[in-house]
């Protein structure tokens, strides 16, 4: 079989030493990882497609990689079966139509390239992540990559104006120029985006981007509880179209984060709860003046802050962002990524702190307000003591929440996924995944055991 | 099984004599039609889960029934095969989240309705079309409907945050309220959306809502060629976040316009191609100088004229909204509904004419610009004439253009899909709907012959 693989990629495109193999075996959380076959890397959909054939009738289990920054040990063979690492790295292909806002890019094009590429014209995609270094665009299709501008346009799956994509046994579905309006049969785009490898890989992604916005506006609000919190963001949601993120922290993660850092207090007394906001348009001043006016109008806030150049912008989203760097400074956290509907996220709140009291650990939660999407950060409990993870995820559940927000399923989540829905929908969506890759050789072992 | 369905719904609710059935037999274009066994109006998801077990044991077809508004024929029985009506009609829950600008609503809730009461609370669904007083919400999410302001928005499939749905053998999937983010396994609403009834019944569907935006400014734009016309589009775009709509008509369809009508000519000169742009916000005096402002700047224009009061945007739309009615005073057309990549729109413009030309046909071309979709209409052959229609579709396919932008393929478009997707891709979609309605109850012979 490796030596058909050589044929179609060349042999320098399969790689077998160990030496070689190592980066694709093992993800950058290190805590997942198995031995790869070989490590193919195709060049073009059609090579992707007869990789996948041959792999296929040999019912050789395929792991389809991007830029490896995968949290659930999706990017990686599984510890107990070996399989053929498929990096699309070379699928590179970048085309920006500037007149029209749109792109079409080969899988395996890192996110920050293609930033700088668009950008250059004007263009930005509207999903942007802290892995952008190295993230691929394929594994933003895969995984539905969220982060702060969900509130505005939605995750990876609503910047897809089409893909392309190889099923498992070598078959070429969807296309790509794709039509912003097309409804002719089952939308691949809409199948395969989430799907985290298991029905097919994704080649490449004509993309829908959103124009550059040169300026840019942040709030910080200091409010007495998450209620208030809510009430504001819905009051901002309704009257800012230009609304670009909504993020919470509170008084405890302040507090780490000035510790940390040595920050001063953000505003002129500690509140309970904090939310950074931003705006994006072409007008400071109009920004300005537009969310100053919808924060006074909004009202119940303790206290709050405006920033508009880049420093003092940079000062307050750092009140957020130091969270992840300040909670390591205790130790290594179980980190949790749920999302909570609105209406019960005050119970949520008020049970977590609670589950994690009762159980003598610390918590630290922020996250992406405007999408009910709350990231746990638990310290005290051993690396591989799960039963405050499980409770959390189950409590989320019960509350109608999701036990994954934007991280996906992979390997990590497979178990409280499988006990959070019912066994005739994990039926139904394995019957997909029959229908779609009858030998079970696309990323075995993700979402399913 | 009709005394067992009985028991399910009522019997009541279980409509068999011929007069009850009738309006639910043929769709509204009149050209479809076919024999209900029964129309079964279940009350709720429960009802709805039993009424497809019941039929999936017995092999019994089922097609569901929105508001049977479709244009395809695929909301009545076909003609070769009688089949239970499900009508969602009475699936009419309406509950709206005014805070946060989401909401819950039933799959038969008709879309007028629920725009009275998402508007009287400050918000609006981003998809309208022109049987708002009919359709219905879970018929928009099964056809993926688009409308004008998909250049803004997106179409239907881009409002779901989730779907709660159905499946063949009585299995519910999705649930709502769903979540802003939740990666947790494949994604009902991708899976579901624009599947036309064949792959489940959308019992619930929870939408993202848009802020109703007060203020609205249209612009008239006359352009050379159409070449020009999709240059001015791609600077709008990009400079005038605002843009809610923009729409194509040419000097042929405005003269039709203006003879039928007795409107005055639109500009000082008559213009190859007519662009109606309108963008909306808050503030009015704002708009008419950003609308002004990109227009003077995207230049090439032969002329312009710009409306921000009522009566004067209703003037300047009705030069793009009398098409339908304009044309049809000149006999019944055949209707198609392509898109097609902007980098060949203009082969497509002038390969289409010298089709229809060559024909001795008459062609009024018109559409959503700002998203590729043309409706084209051919006057002159009879309406079992199927010629033109085919060669207008593979002109659109072979471009890489969409054989149904917004309409979908219901029956009337299987031939025209089944030859312009290769077989491997077609046999995947068939594997798909063969796992999810192994039987095939669900809208048999739509999609497939």
């Amino acid at each position: 079989v490796l030596n058909r693989l050589a044929t179609i990629v060349r042999s320098q495109h399969v790689l077998t030493e160990p030496d070689e193999r190592a980066g694709y075996e093992i993800d950058w959380t290190r805590r997942y990882r198995g031995d790869a076959l070989a490590v193919v890397r195709p060049g073009s959909t059609a090579e992707v497609a007869q990789v996948l054939s041959v792999c296929n009738e040999g019912s050789i289990a395929v792991v389809p990689q991007g830029g490896n920054t995968g949290l659930v040990g999706g990017s990686v063979p599984r510890p107990d079966r070996a399989a053929v690492v498929l990096s699309l790295a070379r699928l590179d292909e970048c085309s920006i139509d500037a007149q029209h806002g749109e792109a079409v890019v080969g899988g395996g094009v890192i996110l920050e390239s293609f930033q700088e590429a668009s950008r250059a014209s004007g263009w930005d995609l509207a999903v942007d992540l802290a892995a952008r270094g190295s993230c691929t665009i394929g594994g933003m299709v895969a995984t539905n990559a969220g982060g702060e501008h969900v509130v505005r346009y939605g995750p990876m799956a609503q910047q897809l104006i089409g893909v392309e994509a190889v099923l498992a046994d070598g078959t070429v579905v969807g296309h790509v120029p794709a039509l912003r309006k097309d409804n002719t049969g089952y939308h691949w785009a809409g199948i395969l985006a989430g799907s985290e490898g298991t029905l097919g890989v994704v080649t490449r992604a004509h993309l829908r981007l959103v124009a550059v916005l040169p300026a840019r506006v942040v709030a910080l609000l200091g409010l007495p509880d998450l209620e208030a919190a809510l009430a504001v963001t819905g009051k901002l949601r309704r009257t800012l179209p230009e609304l670009n993120a909504v993020e919470v922290c509170f008084a405890d993660g302040i507090d780490l984060v000035r510790s940390v850092t040595g920050m001063p207090a953000p505003l002129s007394q500690r509140a309970p709860v904090n939310v950074v906001v931003e705006t994006a348009g072409d007008d400071v001043d109009l920004l300005v003046d537009r969310l100053g006016g919808a924060v006074a109008a909004a009202g119940g806030m303790l206290d709050s802050a405006i920033a508009s150049t880049e420093a003092d912008r940079a000062r307050l989203w750092r009140y957020r962002e130091a969270h992840t760097e300040a909670i390591s400074t205790l130790g290594v956290p179980h980190k949790l990524d749920v999302s909570i509907p609105f209406d019960r996220m005050l119970e949520f709140e008020r049970r977590v702190r609670a589950l994690v009291s009762d159980a003598g650990a610390q918590l630290v939660l922020f996250g992406h307000l405007g999408d009910g999407n709350l990231h746990v950060n638990v310290l005290g409990p051993s690396a591989d003591d799960a039963r405050i993870d499980d409770a959390v995820l189950d409590l989320a559940a019960s509350l109608g929440g999701s036990i994954s927000a934007e991280h996906g399923i992979g390997i990590a989540k497979r178990s409280a996924f499988a006990r959070t829905r019912s066994t005739a929908e994990l039926d139904a969506m394995r019957a997909i995944k029959r229908a779609l890759d009858p030998r079970a050789i696309l990323n075995p072992g993700v979402l399913f055991s």
